[in-house]
């Protein structure tokens, strides 16, 4: 089934211990669409400047992604700049240009209508509503958000919440959302403000998912479920980790929309998958590797990702 | 088989976002063997003062733990005081008196000589490497350090690294150790000083064990091996995490001493049931949980943690 993903197509200048790329295309929904892409058909809404052009198009075509979506405005596409040369779990920023991102107005194409997926990437969670308003017919709905909007857009985030079936967040602003410090006694919060699962990402070491009694679809009849953790794989280089938890998202969203039932089996594959597109992401600048990828790639890596963590 | 173990058999004062405990039963090789005593025959050394009395005694006994090897000196007991107030992740030290322990000279009774498997828990590694070398007849020598000992012992503690088969060390010391950030190359660096495994402890995210080539017994075919990864489990409340790490490498190599054969399989269910055993010490203040536990209590949390990371 098809998701449609709505947030930042931009363009990145990155500094690692590895070296250094000056305006590599980047973006959450630009990440999150080329791992999807590789388990399901994916929609991209956003807007982009002038200086973007047929070569960070074709790299959405490629993979067959719908750009009908991308909306092309006069001025510079959202920009960002950033180094990890501290430490590669957490992005220095340097500077932030939002330029057309700063009157965005999503726009949905008729043709995208009947997609049943929907990722509400991490934007403004006023947009994040509106797209969510607008696709009422959609199926499933995740969604992603960062510390800003929670410190400082609490009420728009709470609306849009109740919204949301799947949060995708990291420890920090599970911690910061809920005003918890116990992860457990942070995800019952969360999934009381709306989510019906909560999967908080740890960055190297994987991502946990916290179920309610609403998380899976009726015809499963456990009453409760205990969380789950799916593993990072340790990497022999991190080149760049820009964007893996937004390859997460879409190795994790697009291999469950690619399933027939939302079981908690295909639900457990789907976080290894989400783990195998957040290690893919990590291998190279930008996204390079996510270019260059296989699904035989894929399906081999989560293999090893079993091998990693399964008893026998 | 029966395991020997060297290490502290302390006083602690600990104080956490639960609530304070003054002078409770601590020490590394008091957990380590506490967890370690569900599974095999274990065996103490160490050195206490005359604040050591019956009551702290019949812990051990209890746990049917052999103390012939626990020498009583006139002074006080090693005395740790430390904080988890502001990150349960990290203890702050207050205050730390070794006493009877600064002129600790291990003695290791005749009875334990039989000990097929030796751990080293955390102290000075000149000692580890004496109770190392009196001991030639063990079949596995596993063992701990910190970074004081990484930082200003190194020379000694590269010498009883030569002798130790399998380290188990967090993070911050398996990269200070290697002088290498990335924790894959740091494995590498690790293994090549000497042991032939390397189980790095990630706290709340568990432990990842990296394989070289001789890490199994000769029966092992399999010309390498992809790391493991065993989880931790996501508590509800950690009301004191003292003693997790040692109480991890008991229940590890507790398990380990039970198996006929150090087999992968074999391996990758020690490193389970030491992440169980890690789950229940940061249940209770001190050694209380472990004083409690059933080994179907053990089992049943095993089986929780399969659920936890288990696709099928």
């Amino acid at each position: 089934m098809a998701i449609t993903v709505v947030g930042s197509v931009a363009f990145d200048t990155i500094e690692t211990p590895a070296g250094r790329r000056d305006r590599c295309l980047g973006g959450a929904a630009t990440y999150f669409s080329l791992a999807a892409s590789f388990f399901t058909d994916v929609r991209v809404i956003a807007v982009v400047g002038e200086d973007f052009g047929e070569e960070q198009e074709a790299v959405f075509h490629a993979r067959n992604i719908d750009t009908r979506g991308i909306e092309r405005a006069t001025g510079k596409s959202f920009f960002w700049e950033g180094s990890y040369l501290e430490d590669l779990n957490e992005a220095k920023t340097h500077n932030t240009e939002l330029n057309v991102f700063a009157a965005f107005e999503p726009k949905i194409p008729a043709e995208y209508n009947d997609s049943q997926f929907l990722f509400l990437a991490n934007i403004d969670p006023v947009l994040q509503r509106r797209v969510r308003e607008a696709m009422p017919g959609v199926k499933l709905v995740a969604g992603d958000t960062m510390n800003y909007w929670i410190k400082d857009h609490r009420a728009a985030l709470l609306d849009v919440l109740k919204g949301i079936d799947l949060l995708l967040i990291n420890d920090t602003e599970a911690r910061m959302l809920a005003g918890n410090n116990n992860l457990v006694q942070a995800a019952r919060v969360v999934l009381a403000m709306g989510p019906r699962t909560l999967i908080v990402k740890h960055g190297e070491y994987g991502a946990t998912a916290f179920f309610s009694r609403q998380s899976f679809s009726p015809k499963d009849e456990s009453a409760e479920h205990h969380p789950f953790r799916a593993p990072a794989l340790p990497l022999e280089e991190v080149v760049d980790p820009t964007g893996a938890g937004d390859s997460f998202a879409g190795g994790f969203f697009g291999y469950l929309a690619s399933q027939p039932d939302l079981t908690p089996a295909a639900f457990r594959r789907a976080m290894f998958y989400g783990s195998v597109m957040g290690s893919f992401a990590c291998e190279c600048f930008g996204t390079e590797r996510l270019q260059t990828l296989t699904r035989k790639e894929i399906d081999d890596r989560f293999i090893v990702f079993r091998e990693l963590t399964h008893l026998d």
